[in-house]
Protein backbone atom coordinates (compact mmCIF):
# COMPACT_ATOMS: atom_id res chain seq x y z
CA UNK A 1 0.00 0.00 0.00
CA UNK A 2 1.15 3.56 -0.78
CA UNK A 3 0.96 6.53 1.09
CA UNK A 4 1.19 9.97 0.54
CA UNK A 5 1.75 12.68 3.54
CA UNK A 6 1.21 16.45 3.43
CA UNK A 7 2.89 18.22 6.05
CA UNK A 8 1.68 22.23 6.51
CA UNK A 9 2.19 24.90 8.29
CA UNK A 10 -0.79 25.95 10.55
CA UNK A 11 -2.58 28.94 8.71
CA UNK A 12 -1.66 31.40 11.40
CA UNK A 13 1.47 30.57 12.10
CA UNK A 14 4.57 32.52 10.29
CA UNK A 15 6.04 30.73 7.44
CA UNK A 16 9.77 32.91 6.71
CA UNK A 17 10.78 29.56 4.06
CA UNK A 18 7.49 30.99 1.96
CA UNK A 19 8.11 34.59 2.83
CA UNK A 20 11.51 33.77 1.35
CA UNK A 21 10.48 32.45 -1.38
CA UNK A 22 8.01 34.72 -2.37
CA UNK A 23 10.90 37.27 -2.07
CA UNK A 24 12.99 35.62 -4.39
CA UNK A 25 10.20 35.27 -7.07
CA UNK A 26 9.16 39.03 -6.67
CA UNK A 27 13.10 39.50 -7.56
CA UNK A 28 12.76 37.39 -10.62
CA UNK A 29 9.70 39.01 -11.82
CA UNK A 30 6.92 37.40 -11.07
CA UNK A 31 5.44 39.94 -9.24
CA UNK A 32 1.55 38.29 -9.81
CA UNK A 33 2.86 36.00 -6.71
CA UNK A 34 1.06 36.99 -3.72
CA UNK A 35 1.06 34.10 -0.41
CA UNK A 36 3.48 31.34 -0.83
CA UNK A 37 3.47 28.30 2.31
CA UNK A 38 6.02 25.47 1.93
CA UNK A 39 5.31 22.36 3.57
CA UNK A 40 6.38 18.82 3.22
CA UNK A 41 5.55 15.97 0.99
CA UNK A 42 6.09 12.35 1.74
CA UNK A 43 5.62 9.20 -0.03
CA UNK A 44 5.70 5.90 2.24
CA UNK A 45 5.67 2.67 1.04
CA UNK A 46 3.68 0.02 3.54
CA UNK A 47 4.10 -3.61 3.73
CA UNK A 48 0.15 -4.04 5.12
CA UNK A 49 -3.12 -4.50 3.20
CA UNK A 50 -5.54 -3.56 6.05
CA UNK A 51 -6.56 -0.06 4.76
CA UNK A 52 -8.07 0.72 8.50
CA UNK A 53 -5.13 -0.36 10.58
CA UNK A 54 -2.74 1.64 7.60
CA UNK A 55 -4.45 4.60 8.63
CA UNK A 56 -4.37 4.51 12.41
CA UNK A 57 -0.65 3.39 12.02
CA UNK A 58 -0.24 6.77 9.85
CA UNK A 59 -1.63 9.12 12.19
CA UNK A 60 0.27 7.68 14.80
CA UNK A 61 3.69 7.98 12.85
CA UNK A 62 2.28 11.76 11.88
CA UNK A 63 1.76 12.57 15.08
CA UNK A 64 4.85 11.39 16.72
CA UNK A 65 7.51 11.97 14.18
CA UNK A 66 6.54 13.49 10.60
CA UNK A 67 4.32 16.51 11.85
CA UNK A 68 5.43 18.97 14.58
CA UNK A 69 1.22 19.62 15.34
CA UNK A 70 1.63 21.99 17.55
CA UNK A 71 2.60 24.06 14.31
CA UNK A 72 1.85 22.18 11.32
CA UNK A 73 -1.14 20.56 9.90
CA UNK A 74 -1.10 17.16 8.31
CA UNK A 75 -3.23 15.07 6.24
CA UNK A 76 -2.81 11.91 3.82
CA UNK A 77 -4.05 9.83 1.26
CA UNK A 78 -3.93 6.09 0.93
CA UNK A 79 -3.72 4.07 -2.46
CA UNK A 80 -3.55 0.16 -3.25
CA UNK B 1 -6.01 31.41 -8.74
CA UNK B 2 -4.11 29.15 -6.30
CA UNK B 3 -1.67 26.76 -7.84
CA UNK B 4 -0.12 23.74 -5.91
CA UNK B 5 3.21 22.78 -6.81
CA UNK B 6 4.83 19.08 -5.87
CA UNK B 7 8.84 18.73 -5.78
CA UNK B 8 9.89 15.21 -5.35
CA UNK B 9 13.41 13.83 -5.91
CA UNK B 10 13.90 12.04 -9.21
CA UNK B 11 13.29 8.25 -8.87
CA UNK B 12 17.05 7.19 -9.52
CA UNK B 13 18.53 10.20 -6.98
CA UNK B 14 19.31 8.82 -3.47
CA UNK B 15 17.16 10.24 -0.86
CA UNK B 16 19.16 10.83 2.60
CA UNK B 17 16.21 12.82 3.92
CA UNK B 18 13.81 9.85 3.38
CA UNK B 19 16.16 7.36 4.49
CA UNK B 20 16.63 9.00 7.79
CA UNK B 21 12.93 9.13 8.27
CA UNK B 22 12.41 5.56 7.37
CA UNK B 23 15.11 4.58 10.06
CA UNK B 24 13.56 6.52 12.34
CA UNK B 25 10.57 5.18 11.74
CA UNK B 26 11.76 1.85 11.96
CA UNK B 27 13.29 2.26 15.83
CA UNK B 28 9.91 4.06 16.98
CA UNK B 29 8.40 0.57 15.93
CA UNK B 30 6.84 1.02 12.69
CA UNK B 31 8.55 -1.92 10.87
CA UNK B 32 5.98 -1.85 8.30
CA UNK B 33 7.19 0.76 6.54
CA UNK B 34 8.94 0.52 3.38
CA UNK B 35 10.76 3.14 1.09
CA UNK B 36 10.19 7.06 2.03
CA UNK B 37 10.62 9.76 -0.21
CA UNK B 38 10.85 13.39 1.20
CA UNK B 39 9.61 16.20 -1.56
CA UNK B 40 7.93 19.53 -1.27
CA UNK B 41 4.64 20.66 -1.49
CA UNK B 42 4.18 24.53 -2.01
CA UNK B 43 0.71 26.53 -2.19
CA UNK B 44 1.27 29.96 -3.98
CA UNK B 45 -1.75 32.26 -5.04
CA UNK B 46 -1.68 33.84 -8.41
CA UNK B 47 -2.81 37.67 -9.28
CA UNK B 48 -4.17 36.51 -12.31
CA UNK B 49 -7.05 34.81 -14.30
CA UNK B 50 -5.43 33.40 -17.45
CA UNK B 51 -5.19 29.98 -17.49
CA UNK B 52 -2.65 29.02 -19.52
CA UNK B 53 -0.64 32.21 -18.99
CA UNK B 54 -0.67 30.96 -15.29
CA UNK B 55 0.87 27.13 -16.51
CA UNK B 56 3.51 29.15 -18.85
CA UNK B 57 4.61 31.17 -15.43
CA UNK B 58 4.25 28.36 -13.17
CA UNK B 59 6.83 26.38 -15.27
CA UNK B 60 9.15 29.06 -15.76
CA UNK B 61 9.07 29.42 -11.54
CA UNK B 62 9.64 26.23 -11.46
CA UNK B 63 12.21 25.49 -13.64
CA UNK B 64 13.91 28.65 -12.43
CA UNK B 65 14.04 28.50 -8.43
CA UNK B 66 11.55 25.59 -7.38
CA UNK B 67 12.76 22.80 -8.40
CA UNK B 68 16.56 21.92 -9.32
CA UNK B 69 15.69 19.85 -12.04
CA UNK B 70 18.85 18.21 -12.28
CA UNK B 71 17.76 15.76 -9.38
CA UNK B 72 14.15 17.05 -8.73
CA UNK B 73 10.39 16.59 -10.58
CA UNK B 74 7.93 19.04 -10.58
CA UNK B 75 4.22 19.29 -11.08
CA UNK B 76 1.55 21.52 -10.37
CA UNK B 77 -1.86 22.05 -10.25
CA UNK B 78 -4.04 25.11 -10.50
CA UNK B 79 -7.43 25.96 -8.77
CA UNK B 80 -10.26 28.87 -9.07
Amino acid sequence: MKATVYVTIKQNVLDPQGSAVQGALHTMGFAEVGKVRVGKYLELELDTTDRSEAETRLTAMCEKLLANTVIEDYRFELEG
